[in-house]
């Protein structure tokens, strides 16, 4: 690439970024619609712009990495349904897409996982924990949005009623005409820039795309419908009246939110502190696809970090800031080389790369919990939201994205929300969920206050009088302020407690802005959100961890999975179906169990070479054998399954081993050192 | 009691047990309604003449339980909600009935009742354990028989729309009749005799006795509908067609069912083996009351234990044979005493008062569960339903009963539900659930054979006529033979696989009963299910450990949970807010945490009197005190909860103890022998 097309590339990524910038900001102000359709329109240009350029350097299209087209992913899938790591739920009645059921192995890996998770967010970062309900009524999803804004664009076939994902079609479509050699280059062209715009297109725009290039329903040919926005919540309805409307929650966030008040009482009223939740969240995905990766059903873990806006700073930061991480920053994203960069958290704040400490601190934080589960550090790094992606409220959001073979997946978010969740519950429910902050000294401010009529109040409300005072008393300024404004035009306002609304008059209150010497304020604190999806986690870890060892006579399939996650830690293999060793047997595992070691007996008649290929599909890292010489001294081998070695010992000293080795305390080469290969 | 009352209602008993037991074997034969409502009538009446003879006796009506009159459960329940171990869900948005959170607390020790639960059951009995869907499609729980089964009997007050159970409404109504001193001695005793057959009505009798007794709705006194079935199932729709109606599951079980083919071959097609689930479940009740006991979202634990069916022994049956169990049979709960027995599970199965070994085997081992949580020995029993409890395929049923506040609550189910399940959901899926029974050595047996005309099939299916041929002949004999009789009328059958349909004529198969020597034959295994109910064991649980202590100045709740299950095993009291402290209160909470000790460390201004007394309301069994001399010496003390007794040592030897008795290793008497009592 010469230096002029480098140039030329730099300074069209810088406008792009400016440009955005300043659509986001038009669009945070609500301005008239015509002025910021013109500066979406010079927002597209440039992304044409940049794009063309990236063509003629050669440097658009990135070839599908290596794990794409090599890895032997049928051989994997085939692998987890045969040995029941997971399979379709409900399968003996035909499946149900984007449904699927964990069997035996696969709930312990998960389980593992979950407890793993646990112990390295909630116990090691004395985080709280909390439990909340799936159903959600209504009001709950209205405040946060999802009932408005939670939806995909839905398209159907006007004879057969099938229903598409509109971004979906339209990309396939446009790659077709792309792959097609026959297509003429101008053509080409013009569905290249489409293509690079179809993830930021709203409703109009994609109807007028999938117009303009005559989209059919991909199996009949048949005309679609205009898309629409089709919700992805589960709708249900509580109770037995009809008319509590409700649904299942996509996400388990919005389960703390409206516990906030409760939290932040339990922590003793100190911020920062951080909440977390592991449970089920349903997606009423339109067209489930990429297997495992789009489920309708799945597990999250999320965190939300309470901080107040201008200190995020972290006090743990020093532990983490050496820790290096594959960063793929927004800029590079829009550059000609598309590089990531490798560097310490230290060095990403430092940069200004990484917003604020909080934030990279989770981020090297969820980088360890990676590799701990068995994720492969050549293939994780964190990708940062370019604007568009981003919420209107959001600071500043990374992903974690692991390499697979369905390309790079997005495995974890770490979100900067600022107030946006906790000012809207508490604006919609009327329930101050703010923080108060004590200034180091007092300070003069210009702050709301209300003034009451007593007399006439309590006449009115009678012994509910000091209530009402002391739940207007707790809103906030600006609450205050717009409750003036109400007084001002309607004469009386409107204040909700325990369910009741309560109507006071102009005559029994006013508010008035007033300085004064104040000791501290109330804040809405921002949100830092580390969210998990378990379900892809633990499929990335399976991927990562798959290979085939060429045996003697037959290729292997071996799930490398840490000790810490296999779904057992050990097999217990007699060497044969005699019933000499029924005895041994059950020494082993009475041991096993009393240390709360899962283990699996392999008695079945194959021979050893077999069932050690079987606990290596199943990821099992060690196997003990018991074989005639443990008859007379009780001795056994304990055998490791990626190197195949073995080592020989007595039945206490090799469990001891097993111990060790499934709680992560020690490593086969430790074994190694104090027991000599066996062969 | 006289001996002649005694035998009076002794024979009564007997002719009702035999009556119940004519009535169901009418029902599970389909007999004519005539003939079925006849013995009807003769149950009913001998009910109300054992009722009458028990109130001559005076034997009717126990009293409330000491812990009905006398149990604080305000000041129990104040505590739950002010230390947040639960909230009502959605509560800054007035709440929604039968929805309740766990705060932190609440989350710990629910996550620490489920750990138990794995390691009791499913580690230490080796049991398979999966994780399927909440979102069910309708077809399933059509085989279930849930979508036509599983409802409350519902009146609306006409003019409000309010709902009401039915059920609940007439017994309110009844119980105030009896109670009211006016009433008149004819109709008192007609209501107790409609009161004591409330659970068994029908919808007609339901609706006879509402209209009979003029039941009003209890706030308007409006008329109310006539009751009709609500269906407690949340419903909702499964992807964007909305053609594909679904329900939340109402139980974890149905998970288990439908994966049973695949249990069966991880377990490599050997028998019995067991499977457990744990997770959400779900129903919509009509009007959630009861706290805790009764919500519409909670947590389930089953296992479904697949056995032969004439072969219900257990191999571990010799290790619980000794445990000793309250039991309260169906016979006893309809004589005179009520009494309950206590007996060894031995006895118990001699005495052929419970059914079989297996079903024995778990309420033992649910017993010594019960314990280990901390429920109480005094208050806890196992219920035999009585025959119009269970359902019609079900052989034999005890719940475990706990005594609350509440009265007697059920907590767990153990179930022998035969072969009912598997059998519907094989007929309905058209997929082979059965299990295969080797014979010791061959036996000549009569069997349905399909003959095909292979040439014809393999015309008119070609290549999926092989598969076409394996999924008929896995049918079993009684499906073969009802496949023959519709061949006989209809000419032909229909096969489904993989959702396909395949029409094969009568040209192409016929089958035939032969006389076989045959190696062994399928068979439907019967399941054995004990269920647990979480969330109820967590409420029992609070109030079997709560308890008001008397302080110097006031009196202080203790929630005395098992450090098992407590929500932080140890709390970290410095003497002040001193900062000279800070060093040693990070060495000790980085020590707990690398030992993975759940704790809490309270830094705030108050005495450690108080601090002790806000550990004793969270349940946390251990303290450990930072004084001055421990900045000497590095000595703390330990202080235990309920003895409120102190040691002293060394920060890692008490650290030492803390971790043994958080692990069930050691009790604080232990402890008490090695170290002092420290005043």
């Amino acid at each position: 690439m010469s230096t002029k097309d480098s140039a030329s590339i730099d300074q069209l990524t810088s406008a792009l970024l400016e440009q955005e910038e300043r659509v986001r900001n038009l669009r945070l102000q609500n301005c008239q619609h015509e002025e910021l359709t013109v500066e979406q329109e010079r927002l597209k240009e440039l992304h044409r712009k940049l794009n063309e350029t990236l063509k003629e350097t050669g440097l658009a299209s990135a070839a599908d990495s290596d794990m794409q087209k090599n890895f032997p992913r049928e051989a994997l899938e085939g692998l987890l349904r045969r040995r029941f790591f997971i399979a379709p739920s409900f399968e003996i009645y035909g499946g149900v897409a984007g449904l699927y059921d964990y069997g035996p192995p696969g709930t312990a890996v998960m389980n593992n996982i979950i407890q793993l998770w646990r112990q390295h967010f909630v116990v090691e970062e004395n985080m709280l924990e909390l439990q909340g309900t799936c159903l959600t009524p209504d009001v709950v999803l209205r405040a946060s949005g999802h009932v408005d804004k939670f939806s995909d664009m839905l398209v159907k076939d006007v004879q057969t009623g099938d229903c598409f994902r509109a971004d979906h079609l339209l990309k396939e479509h446009l790659s077709k005409i792309i792959q097609d050699e026959k297509t003429p280059l101008e053509k080409k062209e013009a569905a290249e820039s489409t293509l690079a715009l179809v993830e930021e297109m709203d409703l109009d725009e994609m109807a007028k795309q999938l117009r303009h290039w005559d989209v059919r329903s991909p199996e009949t040919g048949n005309s679609l419908t205009d898309p629409y926005p089709f919700n992805l919540m589960f709708q249900t309805s509580i109770g037995p009246t009809g008319l509590l409307p409700g649904f299942l929650r996509p996400e388990t966030a919005q389960g703390i939110f409206v516990n906030f008040r409760r939290l932040l009482d339990y922590q003793g009223d100190k911020l920062p502190f951080a909440c977390a939740q592991i449970g089920t969240a349903f997606r009423n995905e339109i067209a489930p696809r990429s297997g495992l990766l789009r489920v309708r059903e799945f597990t999250q873990a999320e965190i939300e970090h309470f901080v107040h806006p201008n200190k995020k700073e972290h006090p743990k930061i020093e532990k983490v800031s050496q820790v290096r991480v594959v960063l793929f920053p927004r800029r590079n994203q829009l550059t000609a080389s598309r590089q990531t960069v490798y560097m310490t958290i230290q060095e990403a704040l430092e940069q200004q790369i990484i917003d604020n400490e909080t934030l990279g601190y989770f981020i090297a934080r969820t980088q360890l919990f990676a590799l701990k589960i068995g994720l492969n550090s050549d293939k994780i790094r964190f990708r940062q939201h370019l604007q568009h992606e981003m919420a209107h409220y959001a600071k500043d959001c990374w992903d974690l994205e692991v390499e697979s073979s369905y390309g790079w997946i997005e495995c974890a978010g770490l979100a900067d929300r600022a107030c946006y969740d906790l000012q809207n519950h508490s604006e919609k429910s009327h329930v101050d969920l703010t923080a108060f902050e004590v200034f180091p000294e007092k300070k003069q401010m210009e702050v709301w206050v209300a003034e009451w009529n007593k007399g006439l109040l309590g006449k009115t409300f009678r012994h509910e009088a000091a209530s009402i005072i002391k739940t207007v008393e707790s809103f906030s300024d600006s609450e205050k302020q717009n409750l003036q404004k109400s007084l001002e035009t309607q004469g009386s306002i409107s204040v909700s407690m325990e369910g009741k609304q309560y109507h006071l008059s102009r005559d029994m209150i006013t508010f008035k802005k007033v300085t004064k010497s104040v000791s501290g304020q109330n804040y809405y604190p921002s949100v830092i959100e580390p969210s998990f999806g378990i379900g892809r986690l633990l499929y990335c870890v399976w991927e990562h961890n798959f290979y085939i060892r060429s045996g003697d006579d037959e290729q292997r399939a071996v799930l490398s999975l840490p000790a810490m996650i296999a779904p057992y830690k050990c097999t217990v293999l007699p060497l044969s179906k005699n019933a000499v060793f029924q005895n041994l047997i059950t020494l082993v595992t009475e041991k096993l169990t009393s240390l709360g070691i899962q283990h699996k007996v392999d008695e079945s008649g194959v021979s050893i070479g077999k069932r050690y290929a079987r606990a290596d599909e199943l990821g099992i890292p060690l196997a003990i054998t018991i074989d005639f010489d443990s008859l007379k001294d009780s001795s056994v081998t304990l055998r490791e399954r990626d190197s195949t070695k073995q080592v020989r010992g007595s039945i206490d000293e090799m469990i001891h081993q097993v111990h060790l080795l499934s709680n992560g305390k020690a490593e086969w080469n430790d074994v190694v050192q104090k027991h000599p290969i066996w062969e």
